[in-house]
């Protein structure tokens, strides 16, 4: 009898807590959005009207005043610029020749340095290429096999993941640590295979870091058919490159975090942030990485406001400069947060592109994420069905680090690594109904723990 | 304690029926398909040297050829093209000219003539606009009010359903059977908004039939953007059009389904069908509608062959022939099934796009749609959770009819209604990643089939 009153006690509260009112909210927020958000036309501005935006940039800075007005329209109660100083690194001209065959001449092939990258000053690099396909094989090299040549990672992104971000780690290794790896054993650049997905010749850039201890040398990616044909050429004999690059870390510039705020009725001091990143590598447009979180986070206020829900909590989006090349907005963030006393209960990055919600990650306690998944059922008809990764976000992981639970929305990862850091990645590979349902979702998930908070 | 054995065995049962051995299985499919499967590549043949291939074309007969040549290759024991008779539907030129202001001139719009319709004999047919939002305004009309008038059917897809599926047959009818129901009231054309989740112009086609009891009048659809113009300016004053169009249907023409087909080993005689359609509209590349299920069925073929796999039941991919206008090739398929008294445990369908999979629909009797559930744990770690759908497929629904329960794989249903019917059904909108994923669960789902039957 214990047991059976038990279980009805479990089924009323699920019914009675949140089955009824909760679900009928979730129906509200998700009609809202589907229908009446302008989150896609904001997005197209931001792509078409500002476009790429690296830190530093005059379009970084017109992507925080576009920040600064749509956070308005939305109609958050306060909107804010938070100071944040970033680096500005600069591309230039750039260009890679490669000679397949000692018989044919250089042919040129689409490239990028990687971000933060040093180049050749203009001149030309010319040398012989070494390719090893990780890092095993690199490890084998002594110094003198090393030693001046142009090292080629051409490790491949792990297509057999069905989920695709648990690869980016493995292979985004060969941007983050390859250039210092080889230029501590002497190298005197580095190419590596794209950290993608795409079945194309994209080159992908991204982020690199020297160590202080490793002379600087010229790092580069190509897309995945030139690496093909690169891999072939150096498995029938000697290989050869020019390298051509003027990108540089010119300096710092003072930006800007975005933050648009509802005050929570009941506990203000209890904050709940939901957030993207303002900032873009410099090539495409950003949509994806990351102008479709940036659109979702300010669509949370506007549907919150326009339905006009009261939340208990308050709520406050974020849009982060400079997490592609050095996480400013994400520290600076967390350091007012310190400063200020701040009491965050939860941080929601959206960050993994604009397609079909599929999960929300869960990076926190294990009591504290069994409690939200109490809440699955509710998320179901809108076909998130996915809690059991422990994903949150680079722009809050300095506050994670402090204690605060995060989570991170988790669209379906098929496309993501195709378009990421790309040319490619622009408006047109956006979907409207992808894009809404990734704000319903984001909508739904702040509404609940503004009503019920984070046990 | 009888309580406890029962878990017990249902237990054992789950782990040591399928959850070991099967789950390696998927595992290895999953491998082989994501790594080395070529049904990206036979997409790209099929869309880009072939193209469009309505019923009855030069294009269809080639992508019969085609279709035959890569079950050929795929490994199949046994390849047959199935004889059927389609109907030959004909484009030509068309156009429609909207005069959306009395005091301004005509305007040529985009436009496309809705499939199996009549045309205007090329002549141009000029009338008066009469805006109906739906079938309850346009019943309350009289028979005098809609003589000689266009009609103009401005339906919108219901963009809140998160499953667009579920809108197909609200926003479908409009093109199905709007024009039999504007003719019996004396109207001299229609004039539909495409049945388009879209935020853009593409007009839609897709197939309608005249009622033996109306007068063929004209019918075509328009984008979304034209749409929306022509009812505001329907909402301001009187508005006109001029429509011109050469379509109409020419002959019956023989064609083919393309079968291929392994034998089973211990139960030859159960067969089990996967397939999709062969034709496609005359517009775009009938890229997610329907090469994306072709080549997904062939794909499960090669699979099988090429991972050394041996099917217990008979395993049969099937191309059918003139889904879109006609379901001739399911007709024949069956036809020719209850002929040979041919005994189908289960017939798959894949025809909603080359996207995600999330689920498979089950339609069926309840008891062994609960059965094919218990293996829902399997599918979990490919994205694919959704089993609550009674899904099928047009062409199996001719078997259905005669009591064979059918399925149809569920992918993300997001972008399938702005592509559907367009010029913008083209292999640059199939992922490689998420097409090679639909052939990883209709592989999967069909070993567990082969295995286990269907009880």
């Amino acid at each position: 009898m214990k047991k059976l009153l038990l279980l009805f006690v479990a089924t009323s509260w699920s019914i009675g807590s949140f089955a009824q009112n909760d679900s009928l909210l979730f129906r509200k927020v998700s009609d809202e959005i589907l229908l009446r958000s302008p989150c896609y036309e904001n997005l197209r501005v931001l792509c078409k009207q500002i476009g790429n935006r690296l830190s530093g940039t005059k379009a970084a800075a017109k992507a925080v005043d576009w920040g600064f007005d749509a956070m308005k329209a939305a109609g958050a109660d306060k909107v804010w610029l938070q100071p944040v100083d970033v680096p500005h690194w600069v591309r230039g001209k750039e260009s890679l020749m490669l000679r397949l065959d000692a018989k044919k001449d250089y042919e040129t092939v689409p490239m990028l340095s990687l971000g933060n990258s040093q180049g050749t000053d203009g001149k030309v690099m010319e040398g012989s290429i070494l390719m090893v396909n990780n890092f095993d094989e690199f490890n084998k090299l002594s110094k003198e096999e090393v030693k001046g040549r142009i090292v080629f990672f051409n490790h491949r992104f792990p297509q057999e993941l069905v989920n695709t971000f648990e690869g980016y780690g493995s292979a985004g290794a060969y941007r983050w640590t390859g250039p210092n790896l080889a230029s501590a054993k002497g190298a005197s650049a580095v190419i590596i295979r794209s950290v993608s997905t795409g079945v194309d010749d994209f080159p992908h850039t991204g982020s690199m870091r020297y160590a202080d201890t490793v002379k600087p040398i010229p790092a580069l990616a190509i897309g995945n058919f030139s690496a093909d044909r690169l891999e072939a050429a150096c498995k029938k004999g000697e290989t050869k490159a020019k390298i051509q690059s003027q990108c540089r870390m010119v300096d710092t510039v003072k930006s800007f975090n975005v933050i648009g705020e509802i005050k929570g009725s009941e506990h203000p001091d209890q904050i709940i942030v939901v957030g993207g990143h303002l900032d873009s590598w410099d090539v495409g447009e950003g949509a994806n990485d990351d102008g479709t979180g940036c659109v979702q986070s300010i669509e949370v206020i506007r549907a919150i406001k326009d339905l006009k829900i009261q939340p208990k909590r308050t709520v406050r989006a974020v849009l982060f400069m400079n997490e592609e090349n050095g996480l400013r907005g994400g520290l600076a963030y967390n350091d007012s947060a310190k400063a200020n006393k701040e009491r965050h209960i939860i941080a929601i990055e959206t960050d993994a592109g604009g397609f079909s919600p599929r999960g929300i990650g869960l990076e926190m306690d294990a009591a504290k994420a069994q409690y939200l998944r109490g809440f699955r059922k509710l998320f179901l008809p809108y076909g998130v069905y996915d809690f059991e990764h422990d994903e949150g976000g680079a722009d809050i992981s300095p506050l994670h680090r402090e204690g605060v639970p995060v989570a991170g929305l988790m669209p379906d990862p098929q496309r993501y690594f195709d378009l990421h850091h790309t040319p490619n990645d622009v408006f047109e590979n956006v979907n409207h109904r992808e894009l809404k349902l990734g704000a319903v979702i984001l909508t739904q998930f702040v509404c609940l723990l503004s009503e019920y908070g984070l046990k």
